[in-house]
């Protein structure tokens, strides 16, 4: 029940010059669907990744931080879903480490130039010997025009594969992403490649990763849980050769934009995607804490799931999102192009019937005027519905 | 479907000497329920009170704050459910203010001697004309025995009405409080009320009230929303006379926790009542970032109402409780007896059909031990249901 999203077209999505795909079928949970990946990088490829801020991280993020700090450059991502590998401790740590010997092993690398990325059920043990069993059937199926098989490998509660594309200042941007739960990305979102053919140097592409994060998969929330496995990565191949530095940037923020919205509109159970606006705060910070406020509140999401306008909650929210100092008297609330509250109540021309109105649709847009400031930030959610509850508690089952 | 929780009988609620309650049926939402509540104080009372941190607090919050603060003494509460007479402005003000006045012509006091509390819907106006004229009726029935009425009279989305006794060191004491969605108290819970017989000194009960709120109130969590009418006073009415303080205190803190645990037991939708302990914490604030970490988890919480031991979601709580330097391998993760995770994954000894049977109980301890420090803490919060989101669909219907 995803909120007007579309999978990708395979012909939508671009082939980029130095990356290729590959995905099997491995049985990792559940048998018969495409579970492992492999992203094989030509020579002279630059990486760099943003990852979560749980203190719970994943073993495969731990593993794949400590290698993309090595110095050396990556040949390979190793991918898979159903099992996410996080706590589990030092058998976890070794089981990333041996999946990445694996994969350089059939590549010709060193097990260095391998990053591993997983994405599932927590707190289980990685089944290691499957995934080794199912990574030649990768390696045999690589070829740079299978990003939709791709994005179709990495998902796990997803109901639509995630995928971009952007052609722009000679270059082609492509990404994948996965996520539908456990997500209120704190760097990045739960997994999400992005590749070009453009040469960047690696600081542009440091800084390049952390602003597309920023404003994309750091601006979305299903259900305010940080996972242990954030992962983001972006990929440069450089066989584009020199490219339009601005209009590549503005590509990648785009794919990231799309896929982080991509992620909200297939939030577990959304029947609803919802942009919350908060204008005229003093910082970014207060703004994203009014932000998060009403995106995380289990009785705004429930109202907007009803189409019930029931608005009250809105402001209650607000009113919790701890900005120190904050004068409800000054602060307007707008809901689409209704104007709802005002002077710290009901706004004299609300009518019921309009509220109504914009809560029926399927997006809608919370606009919080704080009137104290010049900044404005963004967040996208869904609505919190039975399909959510049913998904998360029939989860392993 | 209340966890363990079961109405109070009349003859359980001990009547306050100095206390006298009286109820009506209003029909300031619904017809045919008691809605309207007086509780009216003998001379001499002492009364006390902590109320919401949310910046949008209610219109009665702010009127009652200020006739505490005006030196006068209470002689009278006034309690409407239906209707919170939260985010309604200047009007909501006067409304207040206007209830006060009413109830003081009738009782033959000053309307600064009233505290106006309300709880329901936010952001519509209170309809003053139906309040008023049920106040008549509300005095004709004030009378020492009549708890039971009160603590029905105060309800929302209540099932069960809540209320407790305890004689201790020659007083009384004798509470009501109710509250169900929108919890997360940060001062005190929605609305609650203990009365006790014994005479405190002012400072004593403005420890006091704090002291029970911090130990009971602000303990819990439905939903995380923090409401804007959490308001809870304590009256001591003095007709007992100078009775043994210790055994009042732990009286009052004993009726204060039986309270807020049956706010959670009658959480929306609860299946499970949970308690969370946080041990061996660096302090206080650290402990309760992880205990309400777990509490606001939905995927914690759909996880509880399954009975899945899916028990990584709790370790991605611990990692997302923001905690500076928290190593998770010293953290041990136990579901009532059953020790789940150890060293930064899952204990060697855990086995799947432990967590299950403990997580098939409807009472669930979760205990976390961080082992860096000396500090425990306590919080107790209830599981995410689909008559949660059903509740929360319909609430305005």
């Amino acid at each position: 029940m995803a909120v007007n999203l579309s999978p990708p077209g395979r012909e939508d999505l671009l082939p980029v010059k130095g990356v290729r795909l590959g995905v099997a079928q491995a049985g990792i949970r559940k048998s018969g669907r495409r579970d492992l990946l492999v992203i094989a990088l030509a020579a002279d490829t630059r990486v760099a990744g943003v990852f979560t801020q749980n203190r719970f991280c994943a073993a495969p993020v731990q593993v794949a931080k400590e290698h993309l700090a090595s110095g050396r450059p990556t040949r390979a991502l190793v991918v898979n879903t159903g099992n996410a590998n996080a706590g589990t401790g030092r058998t976890g740590l070794a089981d990333a480490a041996a999946t990445c010997e694996e994969a350089a092993r059939l590549l010709g690398c060193d097990p260095r130039e391998v990053l591993p990325f997983s994405t599932g059920v927590i707190m289980e043990p990685l089944p290691l010997a499957r995934i080794v069993a199912g990574l030649p059937a990768c390696v045999a199926d690589l070829r740079e025009d299978n990003w939709a098989h791709a994005a179709e490998a990495i998902m796990t509660t997803d109901t639509v594969p995630k995928a971009r594309s952007r052609r722009a200042g000679g270059a082609t941007v492509t990404g994948i992403a996965k996520g539908a739960g456990m997500i209120r990305p704190d760097m990045a979102t739960m997994l999400g490649f992005i590749a070009t053919d453009a040469a960047l140097p690696q600081k542009a592409l440091d800084k390049l990763v952390a602003d597309a994060a920023q404003n994309s998969f750091n601006r979305i929330s299903v259900d305010g849980d940080t996972s242990t496995n954030d992962s983001f990565i972006l990929i440069a191949t450089g066989a584009a050769g020199r490219c339009d530095a601005a209009a590549v940037r503005k590509a990648v923020l785009e794919v990231s934009q799309g896929l982080a919205q991509a992620i909200v509109r297939d939030g577990e159970g959304a029947t609803k995607f919802i942009t919350v606006r908060v204008e005229k705060g003093r910082s970014d910070t207060e703004c994203s804490s009014v932000a998060y406020a009403i995106a995380h509140s289990p009785l705004v999401k429930t109202a907007f799931f009803a189409s019930d306008p029931n608005l009250g909650r809105l402001l209650a929210a607000i009113g919790n999102s701890g900005v120190r100092g904050l004068d409800v008297n000054r602060v307007a609330l707008y809901l689409d192009e209704v104007l709802v509250a005002e002077a710290g109540g009901r706004a004299a021309g609300y009518r019921e019937e309009d509220g109504k109105r914009a809560m029926a649709k399927s997006e809608i847009t919370v606009r919080v005027v704080l009137n104290r400031g010049r900044v404005a930030t963004t967040v996208w959610t869904c609505d919190l519905s039975h399909e959510y509850v049913t998904i998360n508690a029939e989860y392993r089952t």
